[in-house]
């Protein structure tokens, strides 16, 4: 994998962790743990074998490469998962572990806490940058600047107002994610054919208990061939990431020689020049956004399942979300790191607005953006 | 154009009317129209000019093909459609036609009412769809057929439980478009360069009450710049027709001659074989589905738009979103066609379901669907 | 449809005609005579019939809104197209026509019949820009300006050189695309299910007559389910649209109030500021562009179609293919018209670029470049 | 990184070798250290200090996530992997390594050295997938069998001219890498701003010698901000997994059980029910193609790059290249395996074709197909 190489200009530390391998096999040996607990509950199995069950997945060391590998003649990495899990298991409660579950169950289930867990992460990196974004929508309240649409410069506007733009989407970006996390992360539990068929009724209790356990919310049915949620967060995702690559955008746009309204405070060394002042983490966020738009139509296009489930969308879904978090938080954390301190050249912005008089209704559009948006006190 | 040989099968006439050059027109009269009587409501421009511009607005005869070849020189069409509407004008209301506006006020205002008539052209197909899905759900809730996953048989389901899943996924992209018509179609008022530099404050409330007037929110801030609304929109139209695909995909797979489970009313016909039964339906919602996921990623990549408006992404918006909706009303409408009085050979089914017996869930999930998106009483 | 409003910023008529309703009947009426011809030819069927055919076909007035109404029925245009051209041909040669065709031999030939005239006339525009790119690269041979990397100054460069960038690009996409066009578009004939079922090995020999009379390539085997010649033409035309993109983007770039190194001559108004200089042209070549990249992925995608004819996939190629060679043309010539009669500032350029000396190396690459693509004597 | 848990299953270890961190830094250390041998052969830096350089370059132990830790400010590996191999060298070399170059010319070449290597794997796999259909098509050049279309019995036609079909698509893709291989993968020179400023003339002269020295092309001027490279590799990987991934779709439709006229010989199990045959091997080429898919956008969008080098679409190449390739090598390395050894019921095949006899026309053109593309002598 090239990973290790170009991959941490394009993520965050933090969110490669929350869908690494470990996140994933951590997530599956939660479902298998609770779905024993919340079956012994239910009487479906003893509660003897959930108790092993549980020391199983508490215990279990899995290798992520070896799984991996076996996965291969399987089309998923839950056969051989149960498999290894097996081993830890006394002979007895080898039936009772994934009783009446299905692979989709398990890994569905665990997309669901990994997207709690990298959105929980996304909210904090989305919340700094909307913070970063308010304090210069507050600062340069007043700062004129020119307005430039089409490329061109147009009427004055205020750097404040600018950053008050790019709070506003930041947030709209974050409290959409932030209401799916809350609502449209659901458990998994269908069985082979969706259908509860080994479970039963006793199925809709379990699937209840089971997102009670794991935080997650109960679907109306189950939904491994209904794969609204997974096309959703894609959408989400890429909003959150072009809020980001926007202000990317924008600071790159400032930051050019001949303009010189802003300079990033750390500039990106060059190869050939050393003392060049790039605009590296701005342009780290604009080549995550555009990895993040490469990520989207897969999981959009998994819409179209075969029947109970799909051959090939489905399967592309899962390091298709795990990439798509990693670039949205690339974009995040690159344009917050960009406007992080970043040297705001007030008088050459008057400057560049040569008719120069800031607009008189600029305070009043960022005070709305700051009440909305703004700090809590 | 080949829109009128190929086009209509990938759409319906009712959203084609939606999102026609005329609906585009009406919309932009009326924002001009509402914004002169907002404008002298506040006292910023004569009520008497708010009238003259009403009734030009009122009386235009616009030519959307010659329009739209003057349209190229400024890269939008508002200049010539202004020059045609000035030409309505006595003298003297010229300087108050689009006073204080710029020609993203108009055509994302417009796109908004575009939008809004749009989803609830849309509305009422996906409610159609979920009654026609909700009733096969209910009818053939104990009708045992073969539950198929990668591709191949595996546990028994019912095909009452397969329409339930239809119908929630169709419901989750209703209620997800109806949301989103409620509480992001918004105003566009920000004048040149987005800072309300000519109306000033008066422009804040000038937005507000043509907000009221148009029927739409009142943002934060002026959006020319932050794209999220188009974005969400291109999100949920594509969950919206791959809803309608799945459905699609489904029949065509059911309806092979070798599975023979359920076959479509109105075949169509083949050129080299009449006899054929095809379901074309089926194929075109397909089809536009395919084309949907197309139009997605030029409106999701407008996000990052370049200062106080883009030189590119947001030109290509237009007709993106007016075919974002023409395919998805055509991929809903050919499922809809396709279920609607579709035959269903329950002793195929069976036949096929080796092992037969229906999962004993599969009434509780039914009617767990029914309850939450069946037919309301 | 909004295509008169939106649509010709997109496009040029003349690529619009090309592409248009009329110009595939034309093509499907041309596929039908000629098929008759060769089938003549080969004894297949009577000469008479062919005459009558041909006659049909030369006389033939059909319109596309009645057809393409009435190709929702069967999920193809040709069921309707045949019934109208069989009205007008004696009864005797009913069978005769269309014969031993299906109607994706009819559509596929016609959409390469389609993409030659196409392609033809993206030639000339591109011939056209490589020509004013050459012109601007050996005007501006020794024109020092800053190059300028991650948009910031890096070392000097001249702008001959950067225009000599401009032509490869241009000419590597029309040489591609010129090279496709020579060898990749072929004739279809294969029957109900590319087997030649109906016209035996004698299908093999009218297939070769029919390219030759239709002026295609002969497939190796019909091509109905290897959809690889229409994935290549969407690859080229995204290059070519993407060349001229790079050339739009850069102009505006450089036209920016604070760069000032160019200047656009016919500037595109503004609905706010009419004095305001837009690069308007290029702006629309950049959403031309946009657009395109929106029509490649569904012509890559139909790669994957299914069996002996695809249930979705082929039938979202054909307006897909006309919109992608529309916005393709609409990119090409947004970039023509910015770069023809372009105003360039070699003053501010030398003043930009601080350091000054052009690089001694760019004289000697741009005679590489002329020699290569530039005027042919 | 989930790479090892979901990444084994869409790619291949050989092509996840050749496109691997280690394989990068390889083609750094070659571009650095030929670039040395050819400049010192044109006496632009001492002979001493190439060799100096070479065994630098032979002897470095670098280490991939080190320095794509320090990429990051720098938004370049080639940053940190500079200061790494100049610790190796003597003092008085340092400023003889990568003189007068850039770091987009070290990572081009290098990319243009994986592509080699890459598309020389791919090469491999593809002949031998192709020979796969090759010898279907031969052995069951008279194996009648229904031919489907829009997913319903058309007419007959034989397994052996499905299979054909599927190896004319395979050696089209093929054949077009090959050619791009040969033509297309070319040395990039051009220092800080694309314009030879340190090398100068003697800079061409050095190109052309360094190319010779890598088995690459020598391009006409410096391709920093001309992507057709890499548009076009990525065109002809989306070709090469669709043809693939029309196989596998192909199989996986034959292999359904109430079709049942193939079988997969080594079934994937499933993790509710063992005994389940699923076509594992081609519902993961059909994921690697939907993922594959995906990054081919951003590799056509990075055509429109800024002035002398991208802020962005540039740096979204690197790992997009990667990944596109893994993605192609998983689809077809699926494919082969699927068909490898296919189990084909040639009495199911006759009896679902119900009027049965073999087209006649079908030996003739598996026979074309077998001389074109079939196994050379």
């Amino acid at each position: 994998m090239s990973g290790e190489l170009f991959g941490p200009a394009l993520t965050t530390p933090a969110m490669d962790a929350a869908v690494s391998d470990e996140a994933w096999l951590r997530a599956l040996l939660r479902f298998e743990s609770e779905l024993a607990a919340a079956e012994a509950g239910e009487g479906v199995i003893p509660a003897d074998a959930a108790e092993a069950i549980a020391a199983a997945c508490g215990s279990a060391e899995l290798d992520a490469r070896t799984l991996g590998a076996h996965a291969i003649a399987s089309a998923t990495p839950v056969v051989p998962f149960l498999s290894a899990l097996r081993r830890k298991l006394p002979d007895e409660s080898h039936r009772h572990l994934h009783f009446g579950a299905t692979s989709q169950d398990a890994l569905d289930t665990a997309a669901m806490l990994i997207a709690s867990a990298a959105i929980g992460q996304l909210d904090g990196d989305l919340r700094r940058l909307a913070a970063a974004c308010a304090e210069l929508a507050e600062r340069h309240a007043a700062t004129g600047m020119s307005g430039r649409t089409l490329m061109r410069r147009a009427r004055p506007t205020t750097f404040g107002l600018k950053a008050a733009g790019w709070l506003v989407a930041v947030e709209e970006a974050r409290t959409a994610l932030d209401r799916f996390r809350q609502t449209r992360l659901s458990v998994q539990l269908g069985g082979a054919a969706g259908s509860l068929d080994v479970l039963g009724v006793a199925g809709v209790r379990v699937a209840q208990h089971l997102a009670e356990r794991l935080g997650l919310t109960e679907p109306v049915v189950p939904w491994h061939a209904n794969r609204t949620r997974v096309a959703e967060l894609a959408g989400h995702l890429a909003v959150a990431g072009g809020a980001a690559a926007k202000i990317a955008l924008d600071v790159i746009l400032l930051s050019q020689d001949e303009v010189g309204e802003v300079e990033v405070s750390a500039p990106g060394a060059s190869s050939s020049m050393p003392e060049k002042r790039n605009a590296a983490r701005a342009v780290e966020a604009r080549a995550a956004h555009s990895r993040l738009l490469g990520v989207v139509p897969p999981l959009l296009a998994s819409m179209a399942s075969e029947n109970e489930r799909a051959a090939g969308a489905w399967q592309a879904e899962w390091s298709a979300i795990s990439d798509a978090f990693r670039f949205t938080a690339g974009a995040v954390a690159g344009a917050l790191d960009t406007i992080r301190d970043l040297h705001v050249d007030v008088a050459r912005m008057r400057q560049n607005a040569e008719d120069g008089e800031p607009p008189a209704a600029a305070g009043e559009l960022i005070r709305r953006a700051l009440r909305r948006y703004g700090p809590r006190p």
